[in-house]
């Protein structure tokens, strides 16, 4: 809302799209889409990586359990059918947030591989703005952080179909980014992250050297 | 991002929230939602509305039925409940974008005062963040515009249960904004909401100044 970055915009009158949005936000609208067992560390990366990214001046939002179990998603339990219209409903969100021109995060532990084409595919053209990032610690690993206690009553028996234990989890075949949250810290994951965005043209890099350098 | 506005934010590390993502835009995120019968110009309104914002400088996101009808709420038809799940969804994601701290634009008949005060309250802090805007225009006029047609199918019985013809409209008893579509222009109808904006903080007058004085 500066003078400089009014003066940037070459779009003067007409109606506001996309690609409008995106170059006021000088950046992209894109979907990172996180999956990865209870405890991988999903959630943990998806707001550290939200935060650096902040830093940057980048708009971003995440969704995960707590803004979309409790609001859009409330009458929707964990049968098949809900399981799968949760995940629909998300990747329809996620895509009004790109087309909003927002860096979107989400944090769900999207264990079918269909679930999560479909999410990637509700939008043919949008393709490649849709990056699956697979939290990947070893089962091991996330049974002994167990965060919310979920392994233990998962293995007690008291929470059917837990995935990993009494339900599978279907690792992506070829995420875009793959980080090892069993070995690699939360930082490295961040680091790794930012830099396929570098890379990758979704935001630059000159961004993220003024914001370590400062 | 420019150098500028990093300065003015003084939170330095931590979770983004909210008041994070308010900051970088600087300024607050609600919900302008549009009703009125077809034809009155919600659509129209909010499309000129929202060029306006962009022009200074406001993150916007505007959710009407080509990105809703056809994407997350593709699933529902037009019975009672479907109805009613359509603005609680519409409502939801207009929290979502609030939460982003998007100035988001919503336009839908949404005929029901039950179903708007439902969007309305779905998070009870929220309220002085959902500005109802009566897009009020006499349906004679509405009739006569019919820029899809729709009125003469009602007419001819080939749509059923709609609104103004077949099935009800509940005028907003206590709209923040009541413009009348059937004598002002879109423009004036622009200002109004301006001023109330700027009248009420929710965006500062000294951006719509300078943006009419460029």
């Amino acid at each position: 809302m500066t003078e400089s970055k009014s003066t940037n915009i070459v779009w003067h009158q007409g109606t506001v799209e996309r690609p409008q949005r995106e170059a006021l936000n000088q950046h992209r609208g894109f979907t990172i889409w996180f999956t990865g067992l209870s405890g991988s560390g999903k959630s943990t990366l998806s707001v550290a990586l939200e935060e650096r990214l902040y830093r940057m001046g980048c708009r971003t939002y995440r969704l995960d359990g707590d803004n979309v179990r409790t609001g859009l998603n409330r009458d929707l339990a964990f049968s098949p059918e809900d399981r799968i219209e949760n995940i629909r409903r998300i990747g329809e969100v996620a895509r009004l947030f790109r087309d909003a021109g927002i860096i979107n995060l989400t944090a769900f532990i999207s264990p079918y591989r269909q679930d999560r084409d479909m999410a990637r595919h509700l939008s043919q053209r949008d393709d490649s703005d849709f990056l699956e990032v697979f939290v990947d610690a070893p089962l091991e690993v996330c049974e002994q952080r167990d965060p919310k206690g979920l392994y233990k009553k998962a293995r007690a028996g008291s929470i059917p179909n837990f995935t990993g234990i009494s339900a599978p989890y279907e690792a992506p075949e070829n995420p875009e980014i793959h980080v090892h949250t069993g070995e690699a810290s939360i930082e490295d994951g961040v680091n790794q992250i930012i830099d396929y965005l570098c890379a990758n043209g979704y935001i630059e890099a000159q961004l993220h050297q003024a914001t370590q350098s400062s």
